[in-house]
């Protein structure tokens, strides 16, 4: 929600004025007042400063003293015993401290004209069933091709069982944030796998937030790419990591270059959270000196020990990894001879070009009613406007029988809607890429797809990773 | 990890002026090249200039633009195949993009030598043997006396048991963000619950990150006051919502006069994940302009049913409030016979001061090694300089049994280490309260403490609630 502050500022400048008195200040040069009226942040304030001469004063002053004093284990609070009463409230008011009815009703109407208004479908994705997932009824069930599970780890038996265990033995949370009672065996672990899958010497698990310091993000690359799943900078030296498994390659690799690497446990491995790795005094420096890491709550155990197996489960193996590059080829290869426009990439994603919102949520839900298939739209702010698109990711579990499915079914709601095809796309001189005539290439070459697990150093299988000092501050 | 970047911008002004071309500019200047160059961010704008003209420009040009080409669902990427090719990188160039060795190291020992570099603890708390936990090792084990799982809700039965059958039926993960394939029926429930509990129109899960525009931060007090277990604002009408439980009170009260009220999941209720509460139209606002939320993968299913699970079964119970509250009173009590200086204040937690950090520290560690009870010292910047304390949270598990073996184990640290007692406070002229003669009233009331079950409303026992609306933007 940091963003909501950014979206903030955006539409009224008053917001970096935090302080009463500052407010109060503006507020006396009335051009300042009529303004500040509009806004809906400033006119909270200037309200509340109306509501301390009424008799609705104490509402606001004992709630917040009394939340306050809940968390007294910080701070010192002397809260007087009638402040509590609350039938001495005048609750009769229909004064409001935040007049935001009309900002908001008319943002959202803006986003409803503009068809940016955003309808989320309940998907429910099943694990003895995947790539399935049922919608609000539990036999309405359809065939999920947007998920961010790139591999599948979501039902991966290594994964739940490592989370039954834990939650069995360490319960369903943390309990703290990492420096009061929230830093455990789990945390450790999974830092020290992290460190390791990256060859860094640190890492650093966050419950998700990171971004701003990201030297190279490799948050839709992480168990995607490379022999070990360590993500893009390990695919560029693809034969010498495979050939030195757990170990640094003798030589300097990319990895060594990137002085810090930030990926998620949100997308291949299958939970959430977000991490970083570098060097130990980086990580360190995180870890003292990053408030939103120090004072948030630790990701739950079994979340830890999840991501922890999967991690372990796609170092030791290059198969799923694989399957989900050939299962993306076949897809893209068949829409292309059909003519539908893949917007070209080399990697593991599929998106298909629509290049307006109204078309593009109408293919998603003529797939989801029509098909039984679940492929979200994506439109502006995520992709440029006249970009829109659907983004189809296959997994390992996306075989060609149901892959057959998804590409009759598009094709037939590329007919339905009269959708522009690659044609359509070069004759109006391409968008995106699509209609142009360059080949994209592969990250993954054909010789790497041929790969067997045997081709893996064996110190994969099952490697010892000694705790990492910097995860505590000492040595555990 | 934003709030790295507002550690930054303490520690350099550069940091703000993002462009490539604006750092340029600035570096014609000679004066200001020069403290560039001492600034680990400028500096690493400034390196990374140079490699641009160097051989190891493809290094970090090829990870970036294959990193990003993962990504490619969401933007379009022309990638070169040679680019691919790690072999023409030169590797062997000693030249970083970052150099912030001697800044990061110089932090760090700032923070080892005025004693606030932070060290955590290895706790491992056990589900079946509450309030315990173990170390590193399995069998050292202590009394958790820190935790910010107020209530114990981390081992309740039917928290865990919610989250055994959600992991099993929906996976390890909710695969998407709340856009794209990570909206599910646990997300809408949970919404539903968390707006029914604090009667408010629509609520909005967070994976925690909040409190941009708290109105009303009930983040400790959830779960622990109220008689629902609504926070503090339910506390301060407690005999209406009482009697109406799920219910609306019929005449107003503080909760309807409360425009925002935000919480958590990760203390009282023992999971993880924050939330906000409110009327429909300013959640809808949050849900479709805040960035923060409409980009980060869902919280995993088995969370959000384990969370829905703790709201409900608090909601209908006030046994664990009234027993937390009567262990924190028998703990204040004891400690303030014995002068051990409790920092008065009102709440369910019970801080004790010790004034300097490198004594909090010790006092701490010997709790932990000698009487294998652990509490966290808490330090700045999480309190003043000079306000260093323990920080205790009772839970309804801490029974005097335990609760003698702490005091007695305190009351040994206090003499062992010299630090001062209630007494010596007061000679002092008073700290955060200690030596104050003015008495500070519970929040929960006598009466309060005595009620029983049979006096909750019988529509708190297992009600229906319809999801809303907001969560998914459609009727659901």
């Amino acid at each position: 929600m940091e963003s909501i502050t950014r979206v903030s500022m955006n539409v009224c400048p008053f917001v970096k004025s935090k302080s009463t008195q500052a407010l109060r200040q503006l507020s006396k040069n009335s051009a300042l007042t009529t303004q500040a009226r509009q806004c809906p942040f400033m006119a909270a304030a200037l309200n509340s400063k109306r509501e301390y001469s009424s008799a609705s004063k104490p509402v606001n002053a004992t709630a917040a003293s009394a939340a306050s004093a809940a968390s007294a284990g910080n701070s010192t609070y002397s809260l007087k015993a009638e402040q509590l009463k609350a039938n001495q409230v005048d609750l009769s008011s229909n004064e409001h401290g935040f007049d935001y009815q009309g900002f908001v009703n008319n943002e959202l109407n803006k986003k409803r004209s503009d068809k940016s208004y955003r309808y989320f479908n309940n998907i429910n994705r099943l694990a003895k069933d995947f790539p399935r997932a049922h919608l609000a009824e539990e036999n309405d069930k359809v065939t999920v091709w947007c998920s961010n599970d790139y591999l599948g780890m979501g039902r991966n038996e290594d994964t739940l069982n490592a989370m039954r265990k834990t939650l069995d033995k360490y319960g369903s949370g943390a309990g703290g944030t990492r420096n009061i009672a929230g830093h455990n065996r789990h945390a450790i672990k999974l830092e020290s796998e992290l460190a390791a899958l990256h060859k860094h010497e640190a890492a650093l698990v966050f419950t998700e937030k990171y971004g701003a310091l990201t030297f190279l993000d490799e948050v839709h690359a992480v168990g995607m790419y490379g022999p070990h799943g360590a993500g893009v900078a390990e695919h560029l030296n693809f034969d010498a990591h495979l050939k030195a498994g757990i170990a640094k390659p003798i030589d300097p690799t990319v990895v060594d270059r990137i002085d810090m690497i930030t990926g998620t446990l949100g997308k291949a491995f299958g939970t959430v959270g977000g991490y970083v790795t570098g060097k130990s005094n980086l990580i360190d420096w995180f870890r003292s000196f990053a408030p939103g890491f120090i004072f948030t709550t630790t990701l739950p155990p079994s979340i830890m020990a999840g991501s922890s197996a999967s991690i372990r489960y796609q170092r030791s193996t290059l198969q799923d990894r694989i399957l989900q590059q050939k299962n993306t080829r076949y897809v893209k290869n068949n829409f292309v001879n059909l003519g539908i426009p893949v917007i070209p990439n080399p990697s593991h994603i599929v998106p298909l070009l629509v290049g307006n919102a109204a078309d593009a949520k109408k293919a998603s839900d003529l797939l989801l009613y029509k098909h039984n298939i679940y492929v979200q739209a994506i439109n502006f702010p995520t992709v440029a406007l006249g970009e829109e698109r659907l983004r189809i990711t296959p997994t390992p579990g996306h075989d060609s029988k149901i892959a057959d499915q998804l590409i009759s079914a598009v094709d037939d709601v590329w007919n339905e809607l009269g959708l522009a095809r690659m044609g359509d796309w070069a004759n109006q001189g391409g968008k995106c890429g699509v209609g142009s005539i360059e080949e994209v290439p592969h990250i993954w070459t054909d010789q790497q797809l041929s790969l067997k697990d045997s081709d893996l150093n064996p110190n994969v299988a099952d490697p010892i990773i000694d705790s990492l000092e910097v995860s505590s501050g000492i040595q555990v």
